[in-house]
């Protein structure tokens, strides 16, 4: 069953290693249905190289597990925290990519300098707060998903497609698996640019308005970029 | 009709894979007949992967679509501005390359600081002012070749083949659209060695003598660099 | 003879290159038969593009050649000096990988400031002390295994299976030759995403539960990463 | 003609290809026959695709054409003054890879800080000083020889096979083609590390007896490395 949305799952979470994202098994795509109110993901460490689609495990919002042998990835309360949060997303990718992850080690937002990044992302990248003892003693994994949700206080996820987890990694998300998995590689790049730029020019200034201008050619309602679906 | 220009601004474009310069949809490539006066230019947002030789768009220079059934690029009027000023090129291409948009997102020239860069570019590549609220909120892209173009008010583009454009990116141009390309490999690849050696030496000498050597060995009318066409 | 741990270690080594850590004849793997008290090394100097099984070397703890025509890697008195120390090690691995490499050159521990760091190295990444002129005259190589263990004085290698030797470069370890070379890529990828990680931010902060958590989740008694096996 | 000899060059030529040290036309490898007086050497400007054999060019040391349809490099004179000065050398070859050309356009000498570097290169991989007005509106290239020549007073050329030219890029040279590309690779490698290693610590200590050891152990009358041949 479900065997679309697994294929989806199965093909993004491939896709993360054709990008250059992942290494081992150092990376999780979760897709979910909204009618059916069901969420499938990567088993854990299990191997890009010999998973197949019916690795994909399949469990609701409260984490049962509806179909599939295999446990699924330890970040899945994080995944299903998110969902629940924000009602208009898709899919959720976790990475460790370098340069996303150097930042989130550095315990900085990416700041907004260039019209890459505003094409995607409307605000800087955040960085979460340091996770607490009492959260890392809990249940880690959901509270680690609270913490992004917390961060996002006063921003629109729609707007903003992406996260840093402080000392730890990149999580994005978009309106599917796909789409998730495509801002987990613009966030590396920008995330790598960003790093370079401020390599060149520690003080680097932004016009507040190119970044409107780029995040609306592309995403506003008058938007002009691409082809007409 | 146009099948030679097409086929040019097609293969140019896959050749901006090819040597790494672009993910996604993140380019462009043009290339100009001056005697019809027309541009031929990728759609826009169309992936590589699936993009065909019938997908590119035919133009006039006032931005008028001759042929095709796709959207052009939305940086075509950028393009066309330059293909205006700039009498002797005949192919432009832009891209978000990552070096080259770190120093653009720096918003510093390149120096020219080796005979790698005089080679192909006989001053600093140039970066551009930040650009007003009014340009923004006007014609946006061709007010961003007209930044371009006031930019090279006393240099020769002719032997500056390439411009980087404040917080955005880079733009190269050449005598056809292969040689915007090869312009664009080679403007990335001084932007990364520069970064590099900056990060060695704050302070890097160059002798300006040694500039004009290289450039004239190549360019000059006693090049010597080559073979005999 | 030996033929399954011939081929655990010459299909360790050919790892290396795939996974990008050496260039040229700048690496080796070994493995350990503990109840036979054998070891298996990479010959010295022969190039990964036309080793073969059978060059294998095959030696006794004290580096008594047992099998094989050619001469063992110049790093077995290192190699043998790791197994008598550290009993529950199974496989050794050394390279000249880039990053890890350049920490070592530069003295320095590789601070722990990441889950990435955190899931497989429970310390920071140790450099060993300059070793000194009577070691370098002496048994060169032995003394290298020697520096290795005195700087694990009070750690248990087990729970942070890699080192810096002082201006040359890493070693790490595992049950096996595959983990040894599993945590060489591991420790190539941490010591990159630190470099930058410093680039951006000179003085991160880590939180010690976090380190705590990331390494019990895989390596504790109540670990819960990946499948049971 | 020639046959051997252009084989060996036109395969170490496209060797640079393969290990990512040139792109485009930018670099060149050309052997010397002692007995015989002749030098076999790359093309000017010839595309490395469409390179075949027969477009190798044979000169005499006074840069006589002995055979070939093509122009040579145009660093011609520069290998031939290179094999003038240095009696042991048998290939020589010019590239513009990254983190060699950053520490030439830099202006400062590789410090020799790790077994690496010293496994290969006995002293710090020098810098020559600017070229000066008479030299470049002299004969350039032979000059940028003679520069290279002048660097090495005091040392000695088959224990340091390369050199930076200051503003430009590296030179190697080795007993034949291939080890003079061998050489450059690793003068690239040793570069990329060299330059991390100064962004991790800007002081870096080395052990002048390490250096020693290394060099000695490869290269010495007692070298121990690698197999008998």
């Amino acid at each position: 069953m479900f065997a679309e949305l697994k294929q989806e799952v199965f093909q993004a979470n491939l896709d993360l290693v054709k990008h250059g994202l992942v290494i081992f098994t150092w990376g999780n795509v979760s897709a979910i249905d909204r009618v059916k109110g069901l969420v499938v993901i990567k088993p854990s460490g299990v191997s890009y190289e010999i998973m197949t689609i019916d690795d994909m495990v399949v469990l609701d919002l409260e984490g049962n597990i509806l179909e599939g042998r295999l446990k699924p990835s330890s970040d899945t309360p994080t995944h299903l925290a998110l969902y629940k949060a924000f009602p208009n997303i898709g899919g959720v990718t976790h990475t460790h990519s370098t340069y996303a992850t150097a930042w989130a080690q550095a315990g900085y937002d990416i700041p907004n300098i260039g019209t890459t990044h505003a094409d995607y992302f409307k605000d800087n990248i955040p960085c979460t707060r340091s996770i607490t003892k009492a959260e890392i003693e809990g249940d880690y994994e959901r509270e680690t998903g609270n913490v992004i949700i917390e961060r996002f206080a006063g921003m629109n996820p729609d707007y903003t497609p992406g996260v840093l987890v402080d000392n730890h990694g990149p999580f994005t998300w978009g309106k599917d698996a796909y789409e998730a998995v495509h801002n987990a590689v613009v966030l590396e790049q920008v995330a790598k640019m960003a790093y370079i730029t401020y390599g060149i020019n520690p003080n680097p200034a932004m016009n507040p308005l190119l970044i409107k201008k780029h995040f609306d050619r592309k995403h506003g309602s008058n938007a002009y970029y691409g082809q007409k679906s």
